[in-house]
């Protein structure tokens, strides 16, 4: 059993947004993150190794056909091709995060990360947000993909059908480390040049901010994936 | 004025660690960075701009000489040389972040803007910690290192010689949430692959740990940078 120009046509042809949403699909590369989508709700559609060490039907191939289909420099044992799951907008779950135009997938990935870690099951991102599915953005995530909820949606219409408090960072929102916060609402991240859209910002109901310790010159701005870290830090951790 | 064949050479030679410390120089490029140094304590040892728009000495090039000496995709106007200053380790400073060979640049240059942004003065790196005054660290650092003081020593020596409390952050520490965190100290943060080393363990005098809130599956680290900017935030804001 080998590997056919067709599959190799379509795993490359995964690298860009248009076909993953064409075909539902999208890739995950080595053993360690393959297994973590094996072990989830995630539904596997082909996975191709250079070693037959998966619980799953395995197509074998050699290392140059691994190198052919891999989009790593190095690339590690195996590629999978798995099943996107249907979106399911639901807004029950206590603590939601929400992006507004973040487009930089290694801050994407970063910040499923840090929802796995913190428990917040659900995010939900502006439709020009980087999409989920995107391999740099899977492969930043480390398997953390599997166990949040990632949804894309118009942000200005589901803020509005939201009953729950709206939580927008800003430079001159109230303090994060005074402000009591809550167990339940929103929180928005905005994107990494512009931050949080005006029409986003008039949906926030409470403007929260970082503080600065530094001295006067000191950085402007926190990388959107940092200051989610602090953020919900200070969410769980208060 | 143009640049001539030698500084081309010199200036392609800086991308590696060897020629930035045997000249003592390294690059910054793009006008907000170069304005940033031009402003601090550094030195400037050559400007080259295809624009006469800075406070200080330069030489006019062509965007195709900009190009050939710029190391990024979009050169931005300008690149300069500067000096790298000497080291001088002091142990004076409140509150002293250090790092256990970190080695990822990007990971360095969030670290050090975090370090401007909670107002830490002082960073003392191991001797395997990815140097400063790498471009893609300088980069990263967005200005903040002109604020941030980056010394590179022997970190098992400088703790075992401290006499301040050493924190290190380890999956079994104690809660950062409940644990009263002073306002002096060293903080110890470990290499991305395998945390803090051994030998430097066995100096750590307080080990605190970031809770997991996610579910018993969530994933089992943080990014550096990540764990470093939450951990700031909780003896900053604590």
């Amino acid at each position: 059993m080998s590997i056919t120009k067709n599959e190799i046509k379509l795993i490359k042809s995964l690298v860009r947004k248009k076909f993953r949403h064409q075909e539902q699909l999208f890739v995950v590369e080595g053993i360690k993150g393959i297994r973590e989508f094996l072990d989830s709700d995630y539904i596997l559609y082909q996975l191709f190794s250079t070693e037959a060490i998966f619980d799953a039907e395995t197509i074998l191939i050699s290392p140059k056909e691994l190198q052919m289909i891999s989009g790593l420099k190095s690339p590690n044992t195996a590629v999978a091709i798995f099943k996107i799951p249907s979106a399911k907008i639901e807004t029950t779950k206590p603590l939601i995060l929400a992006l507004d135009d973040v487009r930089d997938p290694g801050n994407l990935g970063t910040i499923i990360r840090l929802c796995d870690w913190f428990g917040i099951e659900h995010l939900v991102c502006s439709l020009e947000t980087v999409d989920c599915y995107n391999p740099k953005v899977v492969q930043a995530t480390m398997g953390s993909l599997t166990r949040v909820q990632v949804d894309y949606t118009d942000l200005e219409n589901y803020l509005k059908e939201s009953t729950q408090d709206i939580y927008g960072t800003f430079m001159d929102g109230s303090n994060i480390y005074s402000e009591p916060l809550p167990k339940a609402g929103v929180i928005v991240m905005g994107n990494e040049a512009n931050g949080i859209s005006s029409k986003i910002e008039s949906l926030v109901t409470k403007k929260i901010g970082i503080p600065r310790f530094g001295n006067i010159k000191a950085t402007e701005s926190l990388n959107v994936a940092t200051a989610t870290a602090i953020v919900l830090s200070a969410f769980k951790g208060s």
